[in-house]
């Protein structure tokens, strides 16, 4: 068998992991001959790619990013893969396609898929907010980094006795805030589910200081938004160079609990910290497994499905339905943290 | 309410968030009184408890170990506590008794609860061995404190030519060698599940070195044994004081392979530093939700069950169920180790 | 003897490990009374302190932060503190005062002893700018907490074809971005030692993509700038509340390589994070170690003078030696970092 | 000019990072020929080496072990290879020969230096036993391996009334069991250095335990050994191979505590993952520094002698001083690790 592999989206901690797994899988057990596209679909419609054989994959299992490179492929040029999608398998000679991506690559994927193409998607976010898997891998090593920063800002807050504000990644789904926020124990944690109310992290932080603590950490991910009129949120910033900045949540919701609070408040932006490095042993076991499975549904003739994590169980699930919602965090996960931490989510 | 909880058996990274988890839940939503038992069970016939608030948890969500200790109760004693259930909960005025503790701990609490107590369990095992839920928590710290090892031994193992046997906890299942042998990228993996033949990592490591590559790391379950017949094992040695002590499989299998290799091989016994310390975000995390939906429990009166994780949900599972069977390493995850890692697990 | 010992100004991993010292040389050794001033030199003039036995330093010494809180203390308030000095000297009977703190503690320290306190000072500052000692504590761990940042930052960068400018701290000396930037191997570090021209970056970024690199990391010190006339920089903006916010150097510097490379520049702010959390081993030890002379040099009564590393020892130097001069990086430190980086520091 | 590199001797953290700025230092700068000989000495005598230019050394910072392999060289090749020393250099056309190694590598550097050829040395060994050196890169991400197993250890110990006995490298010096010993609180430290009596750590346990703690930790060096008709120790015995297998100090200690104290006392060995994976910021600072000043030292015509660290430079010492006594522990730094303990090193 010919097997097509690529990553594409954002990177990952796991993707290597899943390249390698594809790799061991096909080569050794099915003798298959494996190709990998360079930077994603673009690799695909510009002919780059490269044999991967055993010695391509030595080392990467705990490797951060993506020997492939990775790329966002635009609208048109998608529009123009699928046009030409039959052909490619002729040209390639490809008997399945696997592309590794998030939620626009696995949309590509379906599309490719509906276009004639043999397809085995394997989802990708550091998100967590693809429907039908339990998690993907990324996740959990972005909350461990996530966690392990506030664990260290706790300390310097509480000799300070400041208020830190860490904004998360998470633009759509507050999953990486509310598994981070709950292990590090922060005091109030911002979701893209639920706007909030400033007055109510005031709120909470002044009750703590009546309580004698001395510091409080608010967790914010990055898609989190103040409720309509409770603060003066979104207007961009004309830099030096005439840009428009958009301020981050984070950093102006720190200003506005110093404002508010008339104690120092401090904004902490992880940033890309939560993306890169040496993955997890969850998240590169996980990796592992959906590569093998992705093999399987392959030999099995399987397509037009992707890789999933439902218990412990690896499934396959149709694209189509993998790709029609997001997985945002929901009513009674935000219920468990915050009676946990004594403050509504916000 | 009042709530009485306990930590018993060998200790494991998340006990500490669990007890966090229910004081701050039952005081804070409910206002319960919580008492905390000193080490296990031993406390409740001993008498040994104190009052569990805030401040008494503060601080403590990464903390490894337990603060309440913990301690294995002796047959006859449990009985004993069995006789005096009833009685106790007068003594104690407790409306519910939280056992957080492994197989041994759970079938107390089941005893108990058959004798009439309201109990709600908490499992814990870092060994990740109790049926009915998909995870404990404190094997996602074992496997990545077993994983973090494996990635520095194979740097020094690669420059010098060599075989490293690493045993990792697991006396009766085999799921820390599994995955952190997954994650490690380990080239062997010896479960208890399975008695291995020495012959087949011989042989494993010499195609290896044929290819090539100049080093192995085995990865043993400390409860993994050799088959009948293949390698002379268990004959205890008489030590300096005339105490008969037994060789562990890691240094017998690490003595085994150089003397048939006639390459080095080094045991590597991680042991302890696998129980302890700071616990990973997951651990912390799910050992939160535990306490939390162990008090939701509690004041629904859903009693002689305990916490499980099915997926993404917290559920209440019969206590009966719980302690029946080990949850072992299933026949399709070793086939799923084995052809990533070109090697049989043995 | 009867000993105060206080931290002040900013945070920094290791303060708890040398109360812990101070405590336990003090008591066990020479049975003397140790208490402890809280939050620097205000819990001194407001009368706030508390005994420190050996039970209120266990378990302290992996903590980050200070058990005694810390402040900065407004010059009049220091002035007061002098006046007052061997008033409070006799009121609290103290033999010996020990300030933990940075530069702007120790000139006080000096004040204080000038002014007749018998003083002992304990150096302090991750920024590692105090002369006549080798090392500080928290410097390593800061360096550590900005290495293993970028060390994530170098995978996912590289995936994206994407150039990092990372801010780290160090605003009068650049020692926390000179050796983390030479651990990580970023590609070009800038010092407030030396103003820096973007051009040189752009030159180097090109040159590395020319190579066939697909991507470079920038290490900024928060105190590095531009050279005159070669970025416009500094000019304050106005954020939604009309105050005026001064842009990070790393912000502002991502955005002008974005501009100038026209490719993705990102910058990411450490802050915080490389002050808190658990002390590296080294710092650990270092922190023990002043402490231990501390006390040997109040029963010497070697006053008016602070430890110091000098190659291994634990050396005392008089304050006024201490706190003339900034430490800053010296030309050949940045020499040695140029060529093994390939790009000049700018 | 043309340089040769090779590193021998067990392997360290920070080898890749000397071999990275050798080749950075000498290409970029002075448009030198770097080759690689690998396995030490033996590639040098088998003629087995290779080029390393810039991609040769790319990414290899943060790696842990050594890319040109090692090995240890037999005395009777040694001396062979001083008898072909200069015929070598001539074959090779090699300008300086730089080993990176230990006590063993260097003496044989000073026997080819004597022979006449031109050799800088480069010391290492993470057991920091290298007179005229400060510190020896390496050392640092050992200790911090140790420290890190011991934080976890004592949790664990705490919750079961338990006594670790942590076994860690240092075969001749007790500098990483002094260092990781400090900085984990170690509660006794056995070093190398002086012979200890069982009886003194029995009293420490019992009194800690009487002081109603509920744990200790003690931290062996594997050189440790007890003094004199103290105790049982150092009769090999006879393994299930007839072999003799002599019991680790570790694992003899804490049986012994464990009988006399009639409390469980636990051995853990650490072995080596000490040695291998990501060195830390220290390390690779040091190590990109010493490979600078020897090519420095190479451009100097500096021959016959050593990098070495002095406070916070690096000079160069001859390596007839370096290798003609091993640096231990001195009775001063004893003194500091004792008192802050309240237990005699042992």
């Amino acid at each position: 068998m010919r097997i097509g592999v690529l990553t594409a989206g954002g990177d990952c901690p796991g993707l290597n992991a899943v390249i390698r797994s594809v790799v061991h899988r096909a080569v050794t057990t099915y003798g298959d001959e494996v190709i990998g596209f360079e930077d994603g679909y673009r690799g695909l419609l510009d002919r780059h790619y490269r044999t991967l054989d055993l010695d391509a994959v030595s080392g990467i299992l705990a490797r951060g990013g993506t020997i492939l490179g990775s790329s966002r492929l635009e609208r048109d040029r998608l529009r123009e893969a699928c046009d030409k999608a039959t052909d490619m398998v002729e040209e390639f000679g490809i008997d399945t396609l696997i592309p590794i991506g998030g939620e626009g690559t696995l949309t590509a994927a379906r599309m490719l898929s509906d276009a004639g193409l043999p397809v085995v998607g394997v989802p990708k976010t550091i998100d967590n907010d693809i429907s039908s898997t339990d998690r993907t891998f990324g996740f959990d090593t972005a909350v461990g980094v996530a966690t392990e920063a506030m664990d260290r800002l706790k300390t310097t807050a509480e000799s300070h006795q400041r208020v830190m504000v860490v904004e998360v990644m998470g633009r759509h789904a507050g999953w990486i805030a509310l598994e981070s926020g709950m292990a590090a124990g922060a005091h109030g944690i911002c979701l893209p589910e639920r706007p909030f109310d400033p007055a109510d992290l005031v709120k909470m932080v002044e009750e703590r200081f009546a309580r004698g603590k001395k510091f409080a950490v608010v967790c914010v991910a990055e898609g989190a938004h103040p409720a309509e009129g409770t603060m003066d949120y979104g207007k961009g910033e004309i830099d030096q160079y005439g840009h428009e900045r958009f301020q981050g949540i984070g950093t102006a919701l720190a200003y506005e609990l110093e404002r508010r609070l008339g104690k120092e408040a401090k904004p902490v932006i992880l940033g890309h910290v939560q993306r890169g490095g040496v993955p997890t042993a969850y998240d590169r076991v996980l990796a592992t497994r959906f590569g093998w499975h992705a093999i399987e549904a392959a030999h099995r003739g399987d397509f037009g499905k992707m890789t999933a994590l439902r218990g412990t169980d690896i499934v396959m699930v149709p694209l189509a339905e993998a790709v029609t919602e997001l997985k945002t965090v929901p009513r009674d996960r935000m219920d468990e943290a915050e009676s946990v931490f004594q403050t509504r989510i916000l």
